[in-house]
C-alpha cells in the first residue's frame, strides 16, 4: 500500500506518494493561487492526486488513504473550521475531494503533519512518544503519541505557542499576553534584538544589517551572537532562556520520549541545541531520572508530505 | 475478575477489591507506620492483600492483577526510584510483593491513581482522555490518555506543580523559581493571605484565624472570600487567575476531554469552579471551538484503591 500526502500551504500544494517507511516515491506541485474559491483549489489538489499515482503506476486500490496537512484546524468530519491563510471557515474539504476519488481522506494541522513525518521517517523516528517545537514567525507544534498525531479533544492540541509563559507579560496576536510565541519565535529574536541595537547601537548585529534596524533579522542576530557580539550573545541567551523553560513546562507535563525542534530558527543547530541543551537539566525535579532527548528536525520540505501521507496510518 | 488496589500513605495502608466498574467489594487497611523497615511495610501490604481476597471469596485466579498508587516515582520494572514520605529510594517493591503471591503487580504515583480513578469511575468517566490537578499543600496531577495513566517516557509526566508559571518568580521547593505549585496550592493561597493581612489587619481572614496570622488556612481564606471580604477575594481571586492560566496551558498543550480539580482547595467547590470557569474563554484561541469540561473531583478517599486497582487494566 501507499500513503498519499498533500501538504496545503499559502503558496504551493506539494503532492507525494509515500510508502510504509515514509519514503516519497512520486511527487508534484501546482502553485496554490490562494485568492481562488475553495473548489478550485480542491480541484488541483485531486489533480495532484490523480497525476501522482499515474506518476507511480498506482491505482486507487493501491492507496490506503489521502492525508492533507494545512495550517489551520479541522474537525473529525474532515471540516476545515479555521484555515485563515487560505479565508476557509467551515469548508468540507474531505467531502469536496469525495468527489474525485473514492479514497478516505484524513486531515491535520501542519505542525501535527510536521511532527508525525519526524517519527515515522525523522530525528524521533521509532519513539512512543515526541513533541515537535516550530519556531518559526510564530511559534507552533505537534505532539505524536503512539505513532499517532495528538490534535486534543476539541481540535486545539499542540498549540504551544499560545501557552502563557509571562503572565501579563508581552502582547500577542492571539489577543492574550505573554504567550511562548513572543518568547521563543523568529520575531521575538527580531523585536529583543532591535531593542538592544537601540541601547548598543555599535553592535554587531546592526552592521550586519547594514545599520537598518529594519532589515535585522533571526540568522543575523544568530551569526552575530555565533560571533561573540555581547548584545547579539544577551538577546540570544534571553531566547535561549525562554525557550528552556517552555521545554521544561513540556517535560514536567507530559515527559515524551523526545523533544524535536524545527521552523527557521532551528536552522541554527547545534549552536542552539548545545546553548539549550546546558540549561535544561537546572529546571528539571528528579535529577536522578533521565529526561527527554532534544534534536533538531532532519527532514527539510519533504516533511509536509511524508507527515501528510502518515495521517491514514 | 477483580482488581486490587493499595493505597500506599505515610499514615495509611488501604486496600481494596474492585470490580471492572470500579466500584470496591471488600477492603481493609493498616497503618503504615513508615519508620519501620521496607520489607515489613510489604509483609503488611500483602497481608492486606491476601485479607481482601479471603473477605471476597477470591482466589488467586480471580485477581488480575494488584495496583499500588505511591507518593513518589516507580520505574516500568516495579522498582520505586523515589519515595521521600516512606524513606524508599530504588526499592523492589514489585519483586517484594511477588515473595507473598503470584499475581502480576503494577505501580503508579498517587495523583496519576487518581486521575485513573475519577476516569473509571468518577467525574471524567467515559471520557478518552482527562487531566487531573490536585490542588494541596502541594499541587500534582495525572494524565489518563485512552484509559491509561500517562507516567511519561522516564516517569516524569504529569507533575504541572513544577512547570514554571513566572520566570523567575517565588523560588520553589524543588530549587527552580515561579512553578505552578508557588502560586496554586493550599500553601500559596495562604501565603498570599497572610500578605493581604499585614497590609489589611481587619481583614476578615484574620477576625477568622483568631487574630493569630499563623492560624490562616486554606478553607478560612475561601470563606472569607465567600462572604464578601475585600483582601480575602483579592487573595482568591489570584489564585483564581494562576490557576485558569495553568488550565489554558493545559488546554493548549494536550487539550483532554476534562480538566478535574482535586485536593483540598476543590473542596470550596462551586465558588471555585464558577470562577475558574468564568475566567478560561478569555484565554483561548480559536474561540469558536469549544474547550475542556472542568469539574470537581467526584470520590474521596475511595479514589486511591479504585485508581491503584484500574492500574492494571
Amino acid at each position: 500500500m501507499v500513503y498519499i500526502g498533500i501538504d496545503l500551504g499559502g503558496t504551493n500544494i506539494a503532492v507525494g506518494a509515500v510508502d510504509e517507511e515514509g519514503r516519497i516515491l512520486a511527487e508534484c506541485s501546482v502553485k496554490t493561487l490562494a485568492q481562488r474559491p475553495f473548489t478550485e483549489i480542491v480541484k488541483d489538489m485531486a489533480g495532484c492526486v490523480i497525476r501522482v499515482m499515474k506518476q507511480g503506476g498506482f491505482t486507487e486500490k493501491d492507496v490506503h488513504s489521502v492525508g492533507i496537512g494545512i495550517p489551520g484546524v479541522a474537525d473529525e468530519r474532515g471540516v476545515v473550521l479555521n484555515c485563515a491563510n487560505l479565508g476557509w471557515f467551515n469548508e468540507p474539504l474531505a467531502a469536496e475531494m469525495g468527489k474525485y476519488f473514492s479514497i478516505p481522506v484524513f486531515i491535520g494541522n501542519d505542525a501535527n503533519v510536521a511532527a508525525l513525518a519526524e517519527s515515522y521517517a525523522g530525528v524521533s523516528k521509532g519513539c512512543h512518544s515526541s513533541v515537535m517545537i516550530t519556531l518559526g514567525t510564530g511559534v507552533g507544534g505537534g505532539i505524536v503519541i503512539d505513532g499517532k498525531a495528538w490534535n486534543g479533544a476539541h481540535g486545539r492540541g499542540g498549540e504551544m505557542g499560545h501557552m502563557t509563559l509571562v503572565p501579563d507579560g508581552v502582547p500577542c496576536t492571539c489577543g492574550n499576553n505573554g504567550c511562548v510565541e513572543r518568547y521563543c519565535s523568529a520575531t521575538a529574536l527580531i523585536r529583543m534584538a532591535k531593542q538592544e541595537c537601540q541601547a548598543y547601537p555599535d553592535s554587531l548585529i546592526l552592521k550586519k544589517a547594514g545599520g537598518d534596524p529594519e532589515r535585522v533579522n533571526a540568522k543575523l542576530v544568530i551569526d552575530a551572537a555565533k560571533e561573540g557580539d555581547a548584545p547579539a550573545l544577551r538577546v540570544f541567551n534571553s531566547f535561549v532562556y525562554y525557550l528552556a523553560l517552555t521545554i521544561n513546562n513540556i517535560t514536567a507535563f507530559l515527559d515524551p520520549d523526545v523533544i524535536v525542534l524545527g521552523g527557521g530558527v532551528s536552522h541554527a543547530g547545534k549552536f542552539l541545541l548545545d546553548s539549550v541543551r546546558a540549561l535544561l537539566p537546572r529546571y528539571q525535579i528528579f535529577k536522578a531520572l533521565p529526561i527527554p532527548r532534544l534534536e533538531i528536525a532532519s527532514l527539510g520540505n519533504e516533511a509536509g508530505i511524508i507527515g501528510a501521507a502518515m495521517l491514514g496510518k
